[in-house]
């Protein structure tokens, strides 16, 4: 599960948007934002709506609040260009995953206050360059499924792309 | 190198912008774009300031005609959702580099002209699934250089992070 903190009405929307696509193609089950942003919604469910699956996009009032209730029941990782290179703490998230089941992923528009910090179990980062935390978020999800996630199939999608050298292919199912 | 091909101004700066500092933070030496946008230009060039490195950005007026000399001493992987699924054409783009040297990536804003999908060596999707060019472009460059990118040392740069497990740690250069 991603949460998304930070995020800005319309400066932030196509960002936000492309975040949350990526959650959905990259294999979470649904992302939580920190302000109630029904366009970006809206826009979600049109996508699961032709594409199939169901990732949800939610709202919290108190990130801070939610965080600390998921640490019951999983653990937190936070992406930060400041964190522990993703090539050295992967394969322990993967361990942990496996042990404890649920994991939040957090990602930060510009400026994450020092508590995500303390109270995340890891702060990785993608790099220690400053990019995107679109970017951050794909790369993150593509190690830690370990490319599977490129296959999976979304069940009640209406259209298919049919995988091709040249051109597009794609197949209605419903 | 990467080629950015549809960019629209105002709009598309943002994700741009994204697309230009995931392309030099995971490995490439340089972009070119189809407008001319010195915002963008700008704003690269400060980060390079900073934190480092020779990421060039530049401008043509004809992209297909640019694809097309490019092509004499080098190969064209364009990315798309109706490509041919990176895991499984990853490893023939790492052997072909290591024959032909020069890769070019095409990353496209919304439209792109069927021309650009019979013009590549390689139509490559990050998954069949919509999300984001920015997290395309990333994944990628990810797999083609096996992570090693994570770790690269930016020339002359004035800053460098410290990876830590918890707060920002920044060591000044210069």
């Amino acid at each position: 599960m991603v949460l998304r903190y930070g995020h800005r009405f319309v400066r932030d929307a196509r960002v936000s948007t492309h975040v949350c696509l990526v959650a959905r193609a990259f294999g979470a089950d649904g992302i939580v934002f920190d302000k109630r942003d029904e366009e970006v919604r809206k826009k979600i469910e049109e996508v699961n709506r032709n594409w199939g699956g169901r990732f949800w996009v939610d709202f919290v009032e108190d990130p801070l609040e939610y965080i600390k209730k998921f640490k019951e029941r999983g653990f937190v990782v936070h992406l930060t260009m400041y964190g522990i290179n993703v090539n050295d703490v992967i394969e322990k998230i993967k361990e942990d995953y496996r042990k404890k089941g649920n994991m939040l992923v957090i990602v930060g528009a510009e400026k994450v206050p020092w508590e995500i910090y303390e109270i995340s179990d890891y702060n990785v980062a993608i790099g220690h360059q400053p990019h995107s935390e679109i970017a951050a978020l794909a790369v993150f999800l593509d190690r830690f499924f370990e490319g599977k996630e490129l296959r999976r199939k979304f069940p009640d999608a209406r259209v298919e792309i049919i995988p091709s050298e040249r051109g597009k292919k794609v197949r209605r199912l419903q």
